[in-house]
């Protein structure tokens, strides 16, 4: 049998696992199109995560704004799930990969999907300004159907902590210093500000915009999917991860539960009670 | 191209995925040989778990004891690092599915591998019984290496905090009923009696046995191999896992953290300073 | 400070972690109020699972068809996202706990779903026949909806591989014999069949019923909800997901890919290029 | 009962928790003494994860450098076990987060270990030179203890499938460069230069430094010890986890297998048989 023969169920498997992000042969690694020895050295850390994500090179101001929302969310303290869960995790006898993936799994909807919602919340009124509304009007329109038939809190604002978040407004400043520049528009910051805005005044209070809301901006602004964000998410809050599965893997604890080891849960089910037949027993 | 010279590429990649546990063919599906339709309702749960990790079906009475140990280690509570995060999981919008993997992906070394250590512990002292060697000088000799070798506490033995724990010896006195039967032969049951028996000699003290102890006779009883019965514990918890993010999933929570909402961490690290270069200015 | 007061922050703590599953102090395990020494060797392991997710301890009978379900569904082979991914991991170098919990993590809504779906579809049902609906137009108005409104396969029937899953009907002939015995009623099995009936009018062929629609059955006549039911499957292929990857650390694989080793994937992205800059370069 | 005594228990509580990372109270977020607002937009992403590990900032240069080794490793291609995972997870119905986390979990001590290992080998020779030995005695005494006493592969030398890796000589020049600027002292490039060189004396052919061993290089001129830079690799293959996560959930494919849908796996185990009893049964 031939080798061209050979080949057909071969191409078939090799076909079934195709990609657009990387090619290989002996001695070549290719990412999107680019010798990976020609990116080494060249392009910064978040510049090769933006062309991984997004198939081409972003421009440096780009790379930068997209390493600052990365680098402001990778933390907010062991009283999140993850981070807890990184920490307990280390003290159980598996690999610092394996601490970090049971701690990554927890950024589902609720812990980790706030920035998604914020970003689609804006994309919402984006689509109504890209059909000519006006941005009060579209925000306005958005947070009517928000109230009337969606609940909870406006994605992107407020924080059950802190008064204001202080990553937020120091985010939005730089959006605004990289619009100036003209690395981006505006138009995101423009949206999240009507939002935080037009919420205050039905509320008669501010609700200022929180770290989801900031990022949520910044991915807008740049260009990013919703749904990436979420994972943009987990690289950023992956640093922490690590970093608290590294410091609690540097003490001595075993088997680190939730409460100190002297204490216990309260319990609320039944007294305790004999087997179905042993009620009236005597033993 | 004809289908057999198709098949080539196809074959090489069939056969990557091998396995001797399942056969299937459309309409059919055999389980170590055994027609599906003829296992449902004939052979129990525990039977079928032995018949897809040893290959061959156990008996009756093998399947009992089998899952006497599995039933007997579904739950610690929640302050086994393995429950609080499927609770602390199953607020953070993920499914239950992977509520359960960031659980049960801390049953490593320390939090799920007591079992097995104990397990082989036991065999290092059944292998000296095979060569001939008498019950308490091949107990004595193992437990000589482990206090002048190794460290730590002895496989198998005590519990921070239950002075007897008291699925240990009910699970014992069950081992020795199953032997009294002929199922197993008891050798594993006095092996851990003797190792106990020794180690209070030694200590002045009983240290007794513990569920990992007794669980681990039982699995040796049976012929799993050590690290088996690392997976059989896993099966076991899963349950009380599932439970726990189950009872959780019940609740309103949302990213629950391991203390009180109201609660902070305690902070160790260096206090608040400036960004290097920032230390005089004004601001 | 007197221990009255040193306790109260602790209460906080402990009430945080509040369970009605499992109770403990020193020597004392109860799960649901039973002593756990009083059920060891007395309660099945299925029951034990029913015990731990439901609160009370079943039948035997009952008991027993649980026990059935979660035998039937333990495996489906490697084309299976979950059974592959467990033994890739068992080759990469982590603990068994840490194979079993990334194919764990994948029994999502579409790999994990199904029977959770199914078990909702008749209970969809089941309301309406409570309603004093009778069965065929109870049935008939779900499916109308079904196919009006909702879209892709009527949940619990048709088999990708399968002309007739050999597992479905060995279930449901189950089912009855429990009916006839009293310890079901069989509603649910009168659904499921019905369902497909129906749509064998509709569609002028048969589609039969899968495992998810019989395991389904067998949950929704035990009383179990249909989110628990993917929790049921998770135990259920954990038996699967763990015979594999025992099976596969018994080889000596590392990092075993999805393709024979020495095949590579096809690459779809762009062709070969230089980084912007280097365009006109000789080099 | 006053505010200080109910702090106690709660004080007990928050020191379970205690960690040198972050620290926060309302509107302050501060990560190792620095306000989280003084470090966005004036410190790069690789130097917010130096920070978060080590605890104080890096240099630009350092954190260049250290950006430059977590951008060489973002992918090696879906035959990779993590990267296959991925792209399996996020075709069974689960979010981003828990296909990373399936995939993350994998890279383990075979998967994920080679940079850790390397990074020991050198820090021995390093160790030796410290104690004044020569770098070639150095060297040669640690090659002869593995060859006489450990096996398999020098760490850090060698690819399956690269004659050379081209990330490898790349990072090595920019090591060198880094050095003779003064950032970094050049001494992991020699040792592993040295170790390359003498294996390939005793070898009669050169086996080049891979990826694992020229980013352990660049960990090791950093500072950073060997369990961490297994953190590091996770950091870095995280991108080409998501990026693969992310372009497979863009396709319609579920429940992703490892083979093309048509083929099955080869069956290696007893032919089919009937149950025990059933033997000479006629159905």
């Amino acid at each position: 049998m031939s080798g061209v023969e050979k080949q057909t169920g071969r191409a078939r498997g090799e076909e079934w696992w195709q990609t657009g992000i990387i090619e290989m042969s002996p001695g070549v690694i290719r990412l999107r199109g680019y010798e990976i020895q020609d990116l080494i050295g060249r392009v910064s850390f978040p510049a090769v995560i933006w062309l991984m994500l997004r198939g081409e090179l972003p421009s440096e101001d780009e790379a930068a704004l997209l390493g600052i929302a990365l680098g402001a969310a990778v933390d907010h303290g062991p009283q999140a799930p993850s981070i807890a869960i990184a920490r307990m995790a280390a003290t159980c006898g598996v690999g610092i990969n394996s601490a970090m993936a049971s701690a990554i799994n927890v950024l589902g909807d609720v812990h980790g999907g706030a920035g998604e919602q914020a970003l689609s919340f804006y994309g919402d009124i984006a689509v109504a300004l890209d059909g000519g509304m006006a941005l009060n009007e579209a925000v306005s329109t958005r947070l009517d159907r928000f109230f009337g038939q969606e609940k909870g809190y406006v994605p992107g604002l407020g924080h059950r902590f802190h008064p204001v978040d202080p990553r937020a407004p120091r985010l939005l400043e730089l959006v605004r210093d990289f619009a100036a520049r003209g690395v981006v528009n505006g138009r995101f910051a423009d949206i999240a500000e009507a939002v935080e805005a037009d919420v205050a005044r039905r509320k008669g209070k501010k609700i200022p915009l929180n770290i989801d809301g900031a990022t949520a901006v910044i991915y807008g602004e740049l260009g990013f999917p919703p749904p990436l964000t979420r994972g943009l998410f987990v690289l950023s809050r992956s640093v922490g991860i690590l970093a608290h599965a590294w410091e609690q893997s540097q003490q001595s604890e075993r088997n680190k539960g939730p409460l100190p080891r002297e204490w216990l849960w309260a319990y609320s089910g039944p007294p305790a009670r004999p087997l179905p037949g042993d009620e009236g027993a005597d033993n």
